[in-house]
């Protein structure tokens, strides 16, 4: 019996539509860059879906990549971005934003978000500080949605951050690696139309949501900074062949594809949830997402390690670890089935 | 009729073979960031290919990243990167070397081409300047093999370059974009092994080579520096589905597949050539690969740009202009005849 | 009456004898980027009193630069530097690290200090965590000494800490800005010669111990990195009249001058200590350097904010503030006293 | 005989007037980073010199930390600084400029100089170029003035080329290292008034004008970016001490200090050039200001050097070479005569 996979959600290859729309494409010649009508008829596509007429779209190969080139387009260069201690920007990116010069200023972090009322202090703080102009202004704020630990912002929080944001004249950027599977969560009032409005900039994850690869980077209001494309090619983020992007996301936001599979894994995180909780696993806690975080015996975790492939997290105490069991586009109730019957 | 296709090597999406492959793999759950047994299967036919054992191999997504990812980790960060004045790190990659923090240091070509000569008449300048400590030193030599205007340096031009480098202590870095095209002209006696031989670093690429997208990145000797892996994603340049590029690599490595296409895409090439000497058209330059250079009248472009499309290269006078016709793999022997038809 | 002067010691110029001897030298020409013979001579005596024969010592003009050049001149440009969250690299430079593409990685402090313990905690961690090849490697350790908070590290201590870094191959660098009022202090068992022995790299700080400017870096195995100099002037550190700094130091290193300087500013802060303890003040924590941290009611801090001038270090509560009150080796008894009679 | 020193304006210390205005404040209490009355007295003098009542006016410590600092403050990231092939910024900066992310662009110099047609034509080619997203933009323009062959912009040229600047939106920065030897030239009628107008931004220098070290940038029109003062600090380039060099520069712009010592710095020159010629000597090029390069047979090159310091500058033939003799504040009529005599 083969092995399981709920590592994470990029462990498999894209939807089988974008597969054939990439293949039925292969020979026809397209301009490259991201000038090709796939990618155009994408932008349209996406504009339309987060009700920005005026957005600028972008495509992008990865996360870390698009988090570099994003949040260095918008800094000034004696400003660092603002992100819970948590933030994949902190943490998992091997200093891919300070090699760009800029400091990630961290913040406590509440189960991986950021708090209206945490931003708001250090803001006063760093701005009543009489030293302030000997350290690192804050330029910019980076949040996560889903976060790291699947969670999401309520439409409140949100609107809350997004008003300290523009107090402070700070732009919001979301890193949507995970978008639709935060959007498609049975418990989230969020909608895209809302991000558009309450964010600065955010992208929309395709590597984790059925693509190949590639990142939607969205500027809602048209204010992407000049020469954009130019930054890109700069930090070797510009694909030659761009229209292989294009051709992704047009498909994904074609007949709702993007939000129908992403519905499927929140679906299938919700049958392992309800099927974690009946047989009386801990939860680290509550994740509305595709992403399930568990408290695991030490020997049940050897014992199933075997058999199913997970995520170690980290360590609870000597007899417990915490572990995470990730749905995707891709999973099938069998394979959930299959779990469940495991534990 | 369909307007033929004549801008470059990378309009074209990829050879069946790997789309096949890549579909036939599409839902096997695979470890991420290169860790894959595909990508392990194709460093080792690259190995094989190049007469290297101990090479390391990484697999990037194109070619200014990968420029950009290979020079920052080698250089340390007061030396500079000498390339030909019309190097493509030089020009059009907007900048992607100084970000990192490094000169890139121009020599005068010689059609495309650096010559031992000129690089030690320089080499030898540098240190003799008694305030070369106030200088960017020289640490490390980029040629591109096809350069930007086709042309092949022999294996006798090679030989001399490395040796400058060698006795400088100077890395020499070969960018193969092109690399396929490059080996299997006609008028080269470079083979890999050659290049494994007498270069520390150079990549082969496939983006413009028949794959969708991907450059194999190669240390001959087993040489990268540390880490290598760290400093790709810090670049944002590590693919979270690495195994894309394993398989793309893996296929265009097994039964000589990058040989034959190139081959293909030179015979198309020579093809051209003929037609276009037959005609009496002027080359601009005797290239013999991939990338064919003519100098037409102004008003023959005119006419033929409504039927074909085709790079310009440069003004020559007011009268005639310089225009790039590129082969691939995927130019058809009719789509040449069809292109000598009009001229 | 003259307003008292407390805020820091780097509020005057130098030490008369310093003055003395740059108007001495004034009109003799030298040539200049530290090839100097009062650079030379200034590096035999910085050796000797070091107890290193093969130092390398390099003169630098200020703490940041300082900080900024040396660590970027040793970290590999995936790596970062480890410091205490108190420390001036992370807090107070804006950044300058970050600049140059390196994370300052934290830990918590103790009264400003790493210790042992917490560096191996972290050590372990990070190279146990499976995903460490994705985060910013830790490539060296910053301490200052004295540190922020006026602290000393024991030599047990700084031993314990040495060793840790030795086992991990990590540089031991310690930020000497005030290094002089640390070795003078009355409670250490630190030595320069330890220091030299202990750490890979420090720097013995001009600016607040008595010179106009200028910080000395002491690599004190002839381990600087090569082309150290060209680092300097590629950071904007290399300072065209070298031999200003090499006066400097050759002055502060004739007859124990930076030694018996230091001496004087412990002794005043002494009698301070002496003094705010018998009139009952409470200290903020134990200083045994020329930096004096206490507790005051915010009725007495603004009585006092008229007549002398001191540093605002934090709010404690409602009712008291920390304030830091600095000696330096211009500190003259009567202002010791005079600020006595005040409180 | 003690050797003479030609070799360049900056081995020796400041004018005695500087020195007795440090020695005068030395042991007054003063605030750190540039707020002290002395900084903000000369500040008022600068703009009252400039006849730019709202100038922003900051104070550095040496050239290439003014160079890097300024033009990394106003280039967005894409963005490069064009300089003439000769330019100090492109040449011996030890790549400080590259170091922060921005390459230099350079134009072939004309006796040192940018001239308007040229830049015009760059801009004009580079804007018209298809693949210009693809390049590095420009976006400063760089001039030295006098140049680092000593010659000097007309006002004509300087007006010229400040509207080619204008007509694309490019700041123009002018490096006065050498600003008093170009002011004071018999031969020129560019004002201080008139650079103000004509460029966005200048540094007036003081290192080889007489002052023991420091640079007074000038952004005439109050258009400093904002936080320049953080950026400095990022880039290690804020002196603690600040009103050291506020001292400086007030003192200099006492009494036209300034001037008359640049203007005396002009006459040696003279005597020199005249001597020169009468004795037959061939001059490389004809210079204006305080550095005079002379074409020297290499016996009479090696006779010379025993007595007298002077800098080689580059090899003309196999038998003669060209020298650079620099004048400064600090010749005196007689060291002249004795060179003279020495030839």
């Amino acid at each position: 019996m083969e092995k399981l996979s709920f590592e994470s959600d990029y462990t498999q290859g894209a939807h089988e539509e974008i597969l054939r729309a990439l293949a039925g494409n292969n020979r026809k010649p397209l301009s490259g860059y991201g000038t090709d009508p796939y990618c155009a008829s994408a932008r349209e596509k996406i504009r339309r879906q987060c009700g920005c007429p005026d957005a600028d779209v972008f495509f992008l190969v990865g996360g870390t990549q698009t988090n570099q080139t994003v949040i260095d387009s918008l800094l000034r260069q004696y400003e660092g971005i603002i992100a819970a201690d948590t933030g994949h920007v902190s943490v998992h990116e091997a200093g891919a934003i300070e090699y760009t010069g800029h400091k990630v200023l961290t913040l406590p972090h509440r189960e991986g978000k950021l708090t209206a009322d945490g931003l708001r202090n250090y803001l006063q703080g760093f701005f009543s500080d009489e030293n302030h102009e000997h350290m690192v202004f804050p330029g910019m704020v980076y949040i996560s949605h889903p976060t790291e630990y699947g969670t999401l912002y309520t439409k409140e929080e949100l609107s809350a951050l997004s008003g300290v944001c523009r107090e402070y004249a700070l732009p919001l950027y979301m890193d949507g690696a995970r978008l639709g599977y935060g959007l498609m969560s049975f418990d989230t009032d969020v909608r895209l139309s809302d991000i558009s409005e309450l964010c600065d900039v955010f992208y929309i994850g395709g590597t984790k949501v059925g693509a190949l690869f590639g990142e939607a980077v969205v500027f809602p209001k048209g204010n992407a900074p000049a020469h954009f494309m130019t930054i890109m090619k700069q930090h070797g983020a510009l694909l030659a062949k761009g229209w292989l992007l294009g051709i992704q996301f047009d498909c994904l936001f074609a007949d709702d594809l993007y939000f129908r599979i992403s519905r499927h894994a929140i679906e299938m995180a919700e049958l392992l949830k309800k099927g974690f909780s009946e047989k009386g696993y801990e939860f680290f806690l509550d994740s509305p997402t595709n992403q399930q975080f568990l408290v695991l015996e030490n020997k049940k975790l050897e014992e199933l390690k075997m058999r199913v492939g997970f995520e170690f997290w980290e360590k609870k105490d000597e007899a417990h670890t915490v572990v995470r069991f990730a749905t995707s586009w891709a999973t099938t109730e069998e394979q959930v089935q299959r779990l469940l019957d495991l534990l």
